[in-house]
């Protein structure tokens, strides 16, 4: 057996014993190698030399001892092997990188460990999601929730970023659509066993993941989703990924929980508004409101967001600049004093302008030869061909400020 | 003539000379006084005796000394005084100090400086605005944009804030109308004269603003609205008020400016979000998007925004907390593990919530104290009265973070 097989038979084993996310395992495994730990573990203390451990804990030592023994990761591991389902490992060409940020200090949370690994179905390698998109949202979204999210979606998936979400209904499924509408690639993290469906609706949508895009999870296949478990998946979702973007999201919401991890991950944190009138934009609203997130309307922001530094430009939106926004403001408010039909005196214009006489006249020159205005037989007035909107002559021009 | 009465004349005179906003003459009335000014500029310079200046600027001179002494202050104030329009002025006390900050060095903008003086009609003193809100947003507010328009200046004027806009279609009128269903106070800034009713359509909420509210403007009764006045007038909304809100700007909107001067002058700019689809929320999403709006969803969160500080919080929006999100993670996991109607053994218990079968069984019998469980025949289930919502118990439990 290679040093690479015993690893990940020790990480199948170990996994067994908990629940996943606890950092003191994957500290614990990042300094003994996760066999040596599977190894300690097993040899149960000796009731007779109790090595400073009170009763309490010796019950624990052999508690856990029982189980190791119990398990067979070989058996497990062959078993998903027969279902098209692989195991990943840490140091394993598949292992996306990205997961190992989960040591990192300031996500040491109760459940906030790296994955000793995950099982994965589907063509889509993990190593691939170094350019992707979390999406994440209330699994009750409305109409305008889902229909956003799949457009979001699609427009990432477009741009080659794979999305990754859960297999909820709403928000988890509607992003799911968009990528697949696209053509794209999408990814599902699931709170179970990659070989359940949950919710059991689902199942044709995991089953077309499973063969044309990637299952993940953390929990061995044949393992049911628990509430902790949702929330443990959630830091996968997004660790995983580049940025999560959040569409809808009641105050108390599970997609909430995904928010808090991306921060905690310092990966950007994406919220789309909605109506406020809405319960299930207000958990977004919050996160916006208080700098958690970054509000986002189009795939092209999100791309913006998470892109390396100006691979994706965002182009400002800007509507139809006119001729007259290029003009000197001092010209423009002239040329606002001329009227559009009856002619009207250079005194006149010069009144209503507010400018002198002489820097009227000159003005009125300039104008005309620009074919703002016309001088007729009474004095001056709007060129009507010039009184409209020009959107070709529009560059450069900030839109902004007075 | 007192030195005030002298100092009210000298500035409707200089005030007619120009367009408003015109940092140089703000400059050099502080500077000079407004009499001293309008003294100097009434002298045109001998065209024998140029002193250093050329052609041009002689005639300029001149064209300002005959605008000058063409005007009559004395005539045009008591026209106003008897349509019930006042014109207050710095130093006077109804001056609201607040419009001093127009002075200040960064606002000082082509079209920046503070006005010579504010023409008023209406029982509201604008000393009164101390505690006030702007709203601005688009003329073709969508239902959504005007209903919360209407909806947050209620709220707003019924807190004892009043509601300062303009008098445009869409966002202003659905502002003044928000705040005097309250019964509020609410007060309209005009870019024409005060007497004049733009848009004409207007003119029934001019005339009940002009009885019950206030209608402002620098322009002196009779002048008529342009694009630049406009402009100019969208400084006074911002600097009169204590925060500004935008509630639907399309990409390019005069609400834009608004929002750029309130910016300026470091005053709260908030902006409410609305659907992605629509373009009306598109200028508003720009701003909070790039941080120069922050986002607010009900009139509480403007408060909050605007208020001293601890004068208005805000109850964070909080979802119904169940007991079990008061249990320690350990035990909410085993709590998890217990099945809602067929009993499961501890064994079957500890195994499912990866905790070990001693904390498990310790678990077990605190939650059953809690009456979270039941140990039944063979073995523990949920008991039903706490598998629910206990909203009654909620108190100090953060909703956010996994």
């Amino acid at each position: 057996m290679t040093a690479s097989e015993a690893d990940r038979l020790a990480r199948v084993a170990l996994a067994s014993l908990g629940e996943p996310g606890d950092p003191r395992m994957a500290s614990l495994v990042a300094q003994l190698g996760a066999p040596a730990l599977r190894d300690h573990l097993l040899e149960a203390p000796d009731p007779d030399r109790p090595a400073g451990l009170d009763a309490a804990e010796q019950r624990m030592r052999r508690d856990v001892a029982v189980r190791l023994a119990s398990v067979d990761p070989a058996r497990d591991l062959s078993r998903a092997e027969r279902l098209g389902i692989r195991f990943v490992v840490p140091g394993g060409d598949e292992w996306p990188s990205r997961l190992d940020d989960l040591m990192a200090a300031e996500t040491l949370h109760e459940r906030g460990g790296p994955p000793l690994g995950l099982w994965v179905k589907g063509p889509i390698r993990l190593d691939e999601l170094e350019r992707s998109v979390a999406f994440v949202g209330s699994r009750s979204a409305t109409t305008y929730g889902t229909s956003v999210a799949a457009d979001l979606a699609a427009g990432v998936a477009h741009a080659g970023y794979a999305v990754v979400s859960g297999a909820a209904f709403g928000v988890d499924q509607a992003a799911h659509r968009g990528a697949l509408a696209a053509g794209g690639r999408t990814v599902a993290v699931l709170a179970c066993g990659v070989d359940r469906a949950y919710p059991t609706a689902h199942k044709p949508l995991l089953d077309h993941l499973g063969r044309h895009g990637a299952v993940v999870s953390e929990l061995a296949p044949g393992r049911s989703p628990t509430r902790v478990r949702f929330l443990t998946r959630n830091r996968l979702i997004a660790a995983l990924t580049r940025g999560t973007v959040v569409v809808e999201a009641a105050v108390r919401s599970g997609a909430l929980n995904s928010a808090g991890w991306a921060s905690r991950l310092h990966r950007p944190l994406m919220g789309v508004p909605g109506p406020v009138s809405v319960a299930q934009s207000e958990g977004v609203h919050h996160l916006v409101r208080t700098g958690a997130a970054t509000l986002v309307t189009t795939a092209d922001e999100v791309l913006e967001m998470v892109g390396a530094s100006g691979e994706h430009l965002v182009t400002r939106p800007r509507g139809a600049t006119t001729d007259r926004d290029r003009l000197p403001e001092r010209v423009r408010q002239v040329l606002e004093a001329v009227p559009r039909r009856q002619a009207a005196g250079v005194e006149s214009v010069a009144r209503t302008a507010g400018i002198h006489l002489i820097d009227t006249q000159a003005t009125l020159s300039r104008l005309e030869r620009l074919g703002f205005v016309e001088q007729v037989a009474h004095g001056w007035r709007l060129r009507a061909t010039n009184a409209g909107v020009s959107p070709a002559q529009t560059a450069e021009i900030p839109t902004m400020g007075p």
